[in-house]
């Protein structure tokens, strides 16, 4: 059975990716949830993670230390990661990939916090930008290729790549379009998002470089966490 | 036959990977260089790519916007892409995905410039760890496939990931252990990549941005280009 190594669920966006996908495909694993440390997580994740870093996949003997590549893993011995039609399938793909390497200024100013809503003292133009584009994306998915998933009428793993975006859009109450706030409550109605954020609001760690980030971006409203 | 967008030769990291994966694998394109425009190339490029970014890759209808999933999409209707091996494979998948999302300070840095050669300042620690890290890949996918290339004896996607890596870490005279020197060394001398710096070499082009991005991190040491 799969084991995927993930860090705390109230912080760690990039780990929430192939959880959620993995939830959402009914495929079996063992979560091994290893919290992050003050400082620097890096010499403690790399006992499993070559990268130093989460999420990481261990597969028997097979060890898959990134997001994407444990997408395309998954993809080699189970239907559905990806959409079935070849041009659904290269799009999601490439927007995928875009979450992968872009959207720094998102991740930056609104890094993810499932249990704490903030209003943003402003939205510098960076962060519009970065707002349009995946609004944008979004958008441009669903009308193509007939929502309600992004991909098309399942969810894949284009999907679970933007699930954290719909967290942080909630949480930092990022203007949207209706058409595109529909997708973001789609995705957190989700059962799997639901347990995942639950799971999240009863951590009783709270790491204070990330709890500092939070404070930096705007005013702290409301923080439903235990 | 595909249709590759790529920007200057001369800085044009991303540009370069799927430009020599294709070259490699002797996968028929046309090349279409847009060159980079002062002050941000976003609008120019979004004229033919969606996220105003390149490399960009189109095949008749469908546009592929990102390198990585450019590589997928070959992948799909060309052997040889990543290795036949499956945990070669998943391993070249997390390799090419780590460079696709980190080595941050190595990019900011070492920027890179086929045709100058620059004395650093000074390798900062968050620099020297990015060298560490690609070295400990690099040695890593060496020993484990048998090389000569980092996956075994074929070059693949992986090694085209890597390939920008071989001119900054010649150029900017990064240490390297003997095997990662003669490695980067191999695939500088593969005849595809002495056709792109070559080709980069006599491009008329000077980028303020991207030349600046070079005063800052030395002191020149040899302009090659014409």
């Amino acid at each position: 059975m799969f084991q995927l190594f993930i860090a705390n669920k109230n912080y760690s966006s990039w780990s929430l990716r192939p959880w959620l996908l993995l939830r959402q495909l009914q495929i079996p694993f063992n979560e091994q949830l290893v919290t992050f440390e003050e400082g620097g997580s890096w010499e403690k994740f790399r006992s499993f993670s070559p990268n130093g870093q989460v999420p990481c996949l261990v597969d028997g003997d097979t060890t898959v230390w990134d997001s994407l590549a444990i997408v395309e893993y998954i993809a080699e011995s189970h239907a559905k990661v990806w959409p079935q039609d070849k041009a659904a399938r290269a799009w999601a793909r490439c927007a995928s990939a875009e979450m992968h390497s872009g959207f720094a200024v998102l991740r930056d100013i609104c890094t993810m916090n499932c249990g704490v809503r903030v209003q943003l003292a402003e939205i510098p133009a960076s962060l519009q930008r970065n707002i349009d584009r995946f609004e944008e994306l979004w958008l441009e998915g669903l009308q193509r290729f007939g929502g309600p998933f992004l991909a098309g009428d399942e969810f894949t793993a284009v999907d679970a790549f933007f699930a954290p975006v719909t967290v942080r859009a909630k949480n930092y109450d990022l203007p949207l379009s209706p058409s595109a706030a529909e997708y973001r409550d789609r995705i957190l109605d989700l059962p799997a998002m639901q347990e995942w954020i639950g799971d999240a609001l009863k951590e009783p760690w709270r790491e204070p470089g990330h709890e500092e980030e939070l404070r930096r971006a705007g005013t702290i409203v409301e923080d439903l966490r235990q």
